[in-house]
């Protein structure tokens, strides 16, 4: 079920998987989280994993508890909430886009081009909006002493902004319907300007549907670095491969967008 | 039209009229705005001009074609949208002002006194409500690099400032009937204090109404100057005639207030 | 009566009691407020002192007319809005806390751990919200010219931030239904970081009433300062009972909470 003004959205999760790491440590844990409406019906279904610190070291480090997620969310998996009929030039005109879904080949990549500052009212504003309360984003004197010295913006922020900046071409991809994956790069903190591309990394048709089609895109968002030249990753010297340390955000996700 | 909460506004905009520069680089291009509800009545209708640089300049320079605009929108134009009775003297107790349309007099000028300091976020999250993603406006990473050096403030965020301060001797002045003319003196930026002054130009009688007149307004807004003395331009040297340096707008606009 | 979103709220005030002070230049003024809703219910009614210049100094110093008012307000002036019921596990998980009324002591001390800092926009946004409009919390330009050299956070934010942070530990507490007294003990600016802890004064029953209980506290907030330690007063030295300088806020009130 989409979720519309006034709705009221209550979470479950459930820890589904373990992976000690070999330092006896620390570990990812895996987690599904549900979020349903009202009224039972469920608005979003999801599984993540973070690392968490072991209240203690220890040198039983355990067996690895893996779940068997899919590497992406199926076509036939896909909820479309909405009929699209009449689609056209006026409705494209609004969106500011004239490219539907059979506009985009796979492999083609995007420069969102824009990209906005955050200040630091700006992401506690957008944190509190969530009842994120984690103190990493909002105190400022704990923060000082730790090594990065500032408070951290919550990446579900970074998320909304590379989202928002997608828009300056792919203004008709009017929905999420999935995240396959995602890794939050590098810290992002006031100050920062973000900017974004985009890859399309499939173009699928769903089932039984005419109207809409869905796109599978990687959307990379960076500080501090325009994305003309679409960065991701080093590609030389000792952290070949590793993230470009200006990328904040590597998203895998799934778009809905008419046809 | 006046335009309520729920309404969806859509403008069209005409090109109807060019003026291009000596120089051979740049031009004013006068353009007509035209604002409509979801019903297609209109809300708003004006017109505007704004210096634009040419895509490459050039020696043709060409002729100019300006439209033939009014000075000020005549009292008949004015759209009155609510009949007014009964404001008494509780009314004026709620709207902190005892002064009614006869209590204003042709050159009177008016400190509004209050101040306002802007701070980046405070600019952006206005200037987001236009849905105004203009780059000087977000991008420091982009002004940086400009003379400037910073983000400038949205012009309409400033005369929202300047309409806001101005309630402070203008308690009863209820509704912006028409905007006449006007100028965006200086930039503003981030840390700048606004304050306001207003001098009246013009008394004017509604036809056909007794219960509300309007007075045609001059407001000024400054950035780190209080407005005790009604600072507009420079009075001697060479700058003479120019915008003082601190002021940042000079609006001409016409409000309606009960009589 | 309770407030609802779109209740308007009007407030009329009465000056009950002068205290002159034996400086001659200033004094305190007791003052009760009563807010009324559109229906001409009461919302709160309550009285507060603040001090005040004097228009000039003088030597006739006057009589103190200072209202007799109890030190809290009694257990059967307390307004219940709502009526509990079921108010199960499942409520106390949404809550986030397992303390009902039964579950408080006298005398018990709550840390609520969390941190705030709070930015220029942040407060300013918020002040807004209650049309205050004093330049000591909004006129920068104004403000560097004075002894402290910075715009100052309005108190009523400060009551608001205290009282949020204090939901980590008094996660039941739904209404506050009686403020007895408080003092803004110093000076709040941006940058600060918020903390805040509580003591129960008193556990009183309401009449009447099983479903609800109420809690008399004194929550304390300081500025970057973590509460483990319960900071109110200096205890040593020359300025022995004084306010811990770091501490902003003492508030004396009174919260509803299920039984």
């Amino acid at each position: 079920m989409p979720v519309y003004p006034g709705d009221t959205v209550s979470t479950t999760s459930t820890v589904i998987g373990l992976k000690p790491n070999s330092s006896g440590r620390n570990g990812n844990v895996y987690v599904r989280s549900v979020g349903v409406n009202q009224d039972g019906e469920v608005a979003l279904d999801y599984v993540r994993w973070v690392m968490v610190n072991r209240r203690e070291a220890t040198e039983e480090i355990g067996e690895a508890v893996i779940p068997d997620l899919p590497g992406a969310v199926a076509a036939e998996d896909l909820v479309v909430p909405v009929e699209i009929s009449g689609y056209d030039e006026v409705m494209k005109t609004l969106a500011g886009s004239e490219h539907l879904w059979g506009d985009y080949e796979v492999g083609e990549k995007i420069d969102h081009v824009d990209g906005m500052t955050i200040e630091e009212s700006d992401h506690m504003l957008a944190t509190r909006l969530y009842q994120n309360t984690a103190k990493v984003h909002f105190n400022q004197f704990a923060q000082k002493d730790t090594k990065i010295g500032r408070r951290l913006i919550y990446g579900g922020h970074v998320i909304s902004l590379a989202r928002a900046l997608s828009f300056n071409g792919l203004g008709n991809a009017f929905a999420i319907a999935a995240i396959n994956a995602g890794a939050h790069a590098n810290p992002t903190f006031a100050g920062d300007t973000i900017h974004a591309w985009s890859e399309v990394l499939e173009r699928m048709e769903i089932p039984g549907r005419t109207d809409v089609g869905a796109l599978r895109l990687r959307t990379v968002a960076t500080k501090d670095l325009p994305c003309a030249d679409f960065p991701l990753r080093i590609t030389e010297g000792d952290k070949a491969g590793a993230y470009h340390p200006q990328v904040v955000l590597d998203l895998d996700y799934t778009v809905l967008i008419p046809r």
